[in-house]
């Protein structure tokens, strides 16, 4: 299992990212990592990693993409960037799967640009696993894809609930389109298109219908499909309102609690570490022929090191041969994309 | 201040609608309400009410709409419902303020049918208020415009400013656009274009650019602006999230806390108390020539009594005319709402 990542994205590039690299290697005798970046500044960091050094290749390029650039020009003007070098090792499959921390949208331009999509898909999109009340979902798209077809939603549910299945675990997986209303007439234009592709589909016994915002954590759906807008609006809105809730939670324990404060505290501190978005490593662009992982901007050694294992989860898993399988089993499925076109 | 409250609206319509309303006149002598319903099922509720029967009048009508009527559809065919007989009366100021927890589509499709908006606004939008870190902060359009144009989003900018100053006391009112990323060329056509109107017109000092998700409940921004799909889903995620972590923290607390295990959980009731959707009342229709109030469908007598009081409130802070006023002082704002045109 052979592992691009992208030693220079993410705001603390690159000793942590290096870090955590080491980390994975460690822990999975079967990794091996190319980090991917400028040898002068990743060296020093792999000193007292001569254990697993036989499995961590360094692979120099001298640009970045930073948080800033603008993702189109940021590839054409920085031709030797960190995400670039990645994805060429993906294309010439010298590597299963390759990991950023860096600039998400250079991540998917990289991914657009070489259209390097599984058969039958035409847009990938970021899925992202959210805890609810009935255990993980996942919530794709959260920004890959702003302004999507009805089709690309319909696809996003296809990969999302084979996700479901072979990750989480589900075993007939319900997929719901996020929407303002239960109610089939409710919303815009394109969750109206996106509804009836559904229903005319073979995934017609799995579409739940529509999903409200306050849905999402009882866990009604497996999979929530939505545009990427929504759904990154979503992601970091759960992020910052968890916080929020945690800090006024925190006071409100402190002034009630009397003797027992610091308990107060070893509990929230349970809570953050398990709803901690640092820990669950990162999102899958889905749709891509390979395994992309797209990291948190502010991962730290944990962040990636857990990436890199769902990395090599996602490949051990096959995770791609059954989307592609499943939809070619299905000629009604491979039908539905091609009508969709 | 004469009210209308649509008696028959709401999931426990009409009981606690009516004793809301009988609570809210006994409370504030300045206010009257006008139980918009039938007569048969209404009547029985104002047992024990002689008090404050003097302000309360009964406008018998014969016809609801249910939430899983069609908004535009039951507008037509149901002509004598509580919300469009709320609306006429509002139009003919025989009332200052309507107040409906009935079906949120039914009460913006009678504003937008008899055309009731204040001069230079062309789309209502329906304002919230959310807790931040640094106090409440209004949030629009939350539903009442799914398919928004980037002139619109600029009146919620203007009106959401006005009412963060005059209702939420924010001296120099920050408002912010939602969007996937800080950066100016984020996000899909529609925020790009509204980001151009914003910078190119006199509210360009207020506007502090492009805001995340994560970033609302910091409180970043005073005014948060968005389209009414995105508006709705995050209004509603809210509502699930703080439901979801409510829960998983009391099980939490009950594992962690040794001996003041009641007094954690008396600290979660403060927050489920002071959090809870069902008493902030309401949320007003901004944009039209009188003070339109869409209520929580779940709305018991508490959420309706604060929603008449929010109403009472609204009106004499003139907050219509705030908006008007502010519109046409400013030559240039009346001139970037006629260029958008």
């Amino acid at each position: 299992m052979r592992i691009a990542l992208d030693a220079m994205g993410g705001d603390h590039a690159p000793g942590p990212i290096v870090v955590g690299a080491v980390a994975a290697a460690r822990k999975d005798p079967g990794i091996s990592v190319v980090l991917v970046g400028d040898k002068a500044q990743v060296e020093p960091h792999l000193a007292g990693a001569d254990d697993v050094r036989s499995r961590i290749e360094l692979f120099h390029c001298t640009q970045v993409v930073t948080m800033e650039d603008s993702p189109i020009m940021a590839m054409r003007k920085k031709p030797d960037n960190s995400i670039s070098r990645s994805w060429q090792m993906l294309a010439e499959k010298k590597v299963d799967a390759i990991v950023s921390a860096g600039n998400t949208g250079a991540m998917v331009a990289g991914g657009l640009r070489l259209k390097l999509f599984l058969p039958h898909v035409r847009r990938p999109g970021i899925a992202t696993v959210m805890p609810t009340l009935q255990g993980p979902i996942v919530l794709l798209d959260v920004g890959a894809n702003v302004s999507p077809k009805a089709e690309h939603l319909f696809h996003y549910g296809l990969m999302g609930a084979i996700f479901a299945k072979r990750i989480l675990g589900k075993e007939n997986p319900k997929i719901g389109l996020m929407n303002i209303g239960s109610e089939e007439a409710k919303g815009h234009d394109l969750a109206k298109e996106t509804q009836t592709l559904f229903r005319k589909s073979s995934l017609k016994d799995s579409f739940a219908g529509n999903i409200e915002g306050r849905d999402i954590h009882k866990g009604v759906c497996d999979v929530v499909v939505t545009d990427g807008f929504v759904g990154n609006v979503v992601l970091k809105l759960c992020e910052g309102l968890f916080e929020f809730i945690m800090k006024v939670t925190g006071k409100e324990l402190m002034t009630t609690l009397q003797t027992e404060k610091h308990l107060g505290q070893v509990a929230l501190q349970n809570l953050v570490k398990r709803y901690d978005y640092h820990e669950t490593g990162g999102a899958p662009l889905l749709g891509i022929d390979g395994i992309a992982i797209i990291c948190h901007g502010s991962s730290g050694e944990r962040a990636i090191e857990n990436a890199l294992h769902m990395a090599a989860k996602y490949a051990r898993a096959r995770l791609n041969e059954m989307i592609v399988q499943e939809i070619e089993s299905n000629p009604n499925l491979v039908n539905d994309t091609a009508e969709a076109e």
